[in-house]
């Protein structure tokens, strides 16, 4: 076993996804787990799949029980992050699940956070792919410090970077529509998260222009395109199931030129070689249930002639590829071990 | 019990919900009721929640067999209707919850369903608002034919209506993404509407502008905005729930004098008088399970000025508004009886 | 609109299904609905499916507030009732849907909920079987005070009670496991009821003899078997749907020449005149799809001859028929009108 | 990659959870897939969780086939594998998902399959205790034909065995009532395994006697009990999920000296050295989404003294431990590899 981790809110969903990975990861071990309110509880009383750490105390969370680690993965609400990681060494690699060092744009941070700005680190979404060729994977090798990409900001640029980066869709009429598992909402003790609300339900949240992923997927596919602004209309869905996100996104075809042939080229161009994003076979939709628990994404990609539009759509776990499974590529990449290191690549179906 | 209502097709899931409610009908009764490979056994091998009718048996589908009732529904496959209904006397009240005499165009017709246009019929969704005032129930009073419209059109027409009718919203390049419930499926014996595959699991199917719904909504639409050309991209995603249509529509604001007073203005407007449409209060958005079982479309809007588009929002359940309600209001309507009688509008929540 | 009742305890799910209800009654009028830390707000931000009470302001739960209604029903938590009931006054018709009243034996009472007893009301099961005849339906006309059932009870005494009365079965060495859906765990904010943990799941709770049912349904058993007494192993089971029991209860039969005959044939003359309890067509099983909504028992029963034992099974909805259906058919009951009144007997399936 | 393996039946629920499970195995690699009607189809048409292996073509389900691998897996419907088997290699490891092989009793399996009894194989459930000391494992280390188990009989006999083996409960009166996820039955496309059908349904099935594990519960029963008739009421229930089984079974306490510590003692002491069959602490309960995708079987238990009963509880996915996990663990012990080679401890949740 090469590398110790810290898990810092690890009494969380995504905190008992990253440590089902690390469990299974040859190189990289759990340390340290802790947590906030829960902290003195044993990580069984949290996680009853995690049989063999059940015994396992969750410590408060602070720079001093997360030191002497190799690598610190940060499992933390936005703003409690920036402050943490910035009591930890420098030569640590820290791995940031929240959105407290995602965006480069202070104005953006400030206008969706309402906070001060914690200043931007290497973006972990090693598959998007970047305006003249090369991908984000690039960045991230010997990198110390590593900004976790938001669930559905990995689902929305996996689904449309490719048309970006190759012109063929335009980046000024983006229409993204996402039916999300409630795991991505945590453990909140709120109301409409009970399983009584969520049961044969589907219903929209922080429609309109205001969900905080926002400025992220924009900042993504200004990337791909190359410096363009992004117009993006964006709309999460609940939907009943604990994991996964379908995003469903269109953007407008830039030419009369472009067709069907020259869109799937773009996209299979994009993902021919990548180990976790894999564009369908003509005809075959993605379903969330074939990456569940799986650091995969799934995508496919039609043309609308009589629209104008292309649609692309991706599938992927939120915790996995969304989240924890995210943060240990990165530390692969990071660390100099294989990218796909301990990472499942087929999910738990049906 | 003024009238009795035959049922042709009624073992599939529309026939069930039409006979739950024709039970609860203080003026409409359960006469014949049919069905094809079926015929011969009983509604209470295919319906065990129609406990007063499990004895009734399901005799085959035939002019005859549903000759000598006030009113006829037909809940068949697209196809089977248009050739039975040309056999049944014009005086009687007949309304096909299938396709096939929806649309106005034959040329649409033919391009998206591939056979020869049987013709239209009076269309079933009173609330659709009609361009220079008036609304789609006006045509409905004294009507021997109605058309009852397909579930997912009557949520993105709901949705979207208004704001193309008062011309604060462009036809030209409308975006619906759809979460559906299984059971707009039908009872089809196919693998991928099998438990096991939808639990779960989020899917989109009929992606790229291929779903025949498609010109029927833009029929819709066309109404409301007054003639104009109707741009729609179109992408129905099934989840993990057995009723109910989670509609997100997305148009272009006109102009720059457009806001959110204007926008809702025309929402309330369009709404206001409506018994089975209701726009939500400011902040509170749609959630199918409020309509559960009821004859009831939940909407609420919002501008996104960022993005320079309204999102508007229906949530209908795919067999009552969507279907079997639909058909009893407007036979309502056609019979002179009030709109409102015997329809449910509390849904059944949570 | 011949009588008003007061709900206390409106923002929980007992309570909008108990609006829902009455909203359908001809007879039953809406009148104050009271909530304790969510007094103030409106019934439109709890229960987006009550359309027509949406603008209706919980009042506190007072006496004084509940005053002035012919009917009021309590949808409280234990122990909250008793000291309320006994402020209204004594003509007043009080319906209590917690436990408070309904135990006979102040010492189960004490047992199981380690308060002193508050004294027992009419027992509103109108269709347990007594025995030597007659039912629990004779106590109730006239009644001012009814202790409404709770939902795990129902369904496991509608279930067996007949095979008791009989004397088919015995009363020593019952056995009962419940799969149940979330909406009877109220809404209680605790992670385990979290939509997140329970979709995917099943999982018992209370097990080992500790369930408060229990003595609930030994006392109605008893009543049954003519005083027997009651030795009761019930594990209830949580599984992912809001609403429904389904209640697998077996029994030993209590001798040779008991055979299926005579056990169906003591179902059969049970249930053969109840309005809401059906014994379903032998070979058909219950499923709570087809209750949902609905103030409906489905029962069906076989006899398993290697075990020696009967297996009856019964399906209800947990909040209907479980709790607010019950609720309204104890009031028509008590207070003169048909019993069937207003109360929905088919289930919204699928 | 030391062995290869062929697939019987791979385009079934239990023919992909073999693959994704072998795909993650370090000495077991994927051979020749077989299928019935889907012969000449890939398995990426089937099972699109297995992206890896998407192009392989399904073969016809013959001897020829098969031949030439280290290991083959049938996971076809009871009757086609003996069959089958029986032109195999003596040296060949074979192993039966199906349930040809597994009695030993040819009455048993005459009474409840009504066919001749192709003889009985090495049973493969390394944790049964056997009365008198020792585990079913002891009979796997060098077998040539291993009978897997049936998921349900797994969960029962995982529950209950320790009680019976060290004589605490009494095998005359054991019920077990079980909720049990869809993919138990497979793809069969019938009208009660469809989503519409399930999602918001429990409903049990093949009540009163008649479910064919019922006989190899009572075998594995009667070896733990050191041969002891077995007495057992057995119902499984359909409950909306996927996957996973949750078995509820209680049995009589043998005596006065019985009580909660002696029956924990018993537990414990059958399951402490186990890799995956794990007693819980005291007081926390299984739940299914725990074991999600792993080879883990959760198991409490309790005593009730007022029911003179134990209540033991186990939950699996009855596609892992109960079918493919099963088999891949007994495939280890066959080849003398480590029983816990390639196979998954923690569940998938939440």
């Amino acid at each position: 076993m090469g590398a110790t981790v810290a898990i810092a809110g690890a009494s969380g969903y995504a905190g008992g996804e990253l440590l089902r990975l690390l469990l299974a990861h040859p190189e990289l071990g759990v340390g340290t787990v802790t947590a906030h309110s829960k902290a003195g509880e044993t990580l069984g009383a949290h996680h009853p799949q995690l049989i063999e750490l059940a015994d396992r105390t969750l410590e408060p969370t602070t720079a001093e029980a997360l030191a002497g680690h190799d690598v610190v993965i940060l499992a933390l609400p936005h703003g409690a992050s920036a402050q943490l990681a910035a009591q930890l060494p420098d030569d640590v690699l820290v791995l940031d699940c929240g959105a407290d060092h995602r965006l480069t744009d202070a104005a953006a941070w400030r206008r969706f956070y309402g906070t001060e700005h914690a200043g931007s680190w290497p973006y972990g979404l090693p598959e998007l792919v970047l305006h003249g060729g090369g991908k984000q994977r690039d960045a991230l090798p010997g990198a110390t410090r590593v900004a976790v990409p938001g669930c559905n900001v990995t689902a929305v640029t996996l689904a449309l970077a490719p048309g970006l980066a190759t012109g063929v869709v335009a980046p000024d009429d983006v229409v993204a529509v996402l039916a999300c598992g409630t795991s991505g909402a945590g453990k909140s003790l709120t109301p409409h998260l009970l399983a009584s609300e969520i049961m044969g339900a589907a219903s929209p949240y922080a429609v309109g222009g205001v969900h905080r992923h926002i400025p992220e997927i924009q900042q993504n596919l200004r990337l791909a395109s190359g410096g363009a602004d992004v117009t993006l209309s964006f709309t999460p869905t609940l939907v009943p199931m604990s994991r996964g996100i379908l995003a469903t996104v269109t953007a407008k075809l830039t030419g009369d030129g472009v067709d069907g042939g020259s869109v799937r080229s773009a996209w299979e161009q994009a993902y021919a070689d990548e180990p976790f994003v894999h564009l369908l076979p003509e005809g075959r939709w993605p379903t969330t249930a074939a990456v569940l628990g799986a650091n995969t994404a799934h995508v496919q990609v039609t043309v609308d002639e009589a629209a104008g539009r292309v649609v692309a759509v991706a599938a992927i776990d939120n915790l996995t590829k969304g989240t924890a499974g995210a943060a240990v590529q990165s530390a692969n990449l990071a660390l100099g071990l294989p990218e796909t290191l301990g990472l499942p690549v087929t999910g738990v179906a049906p």
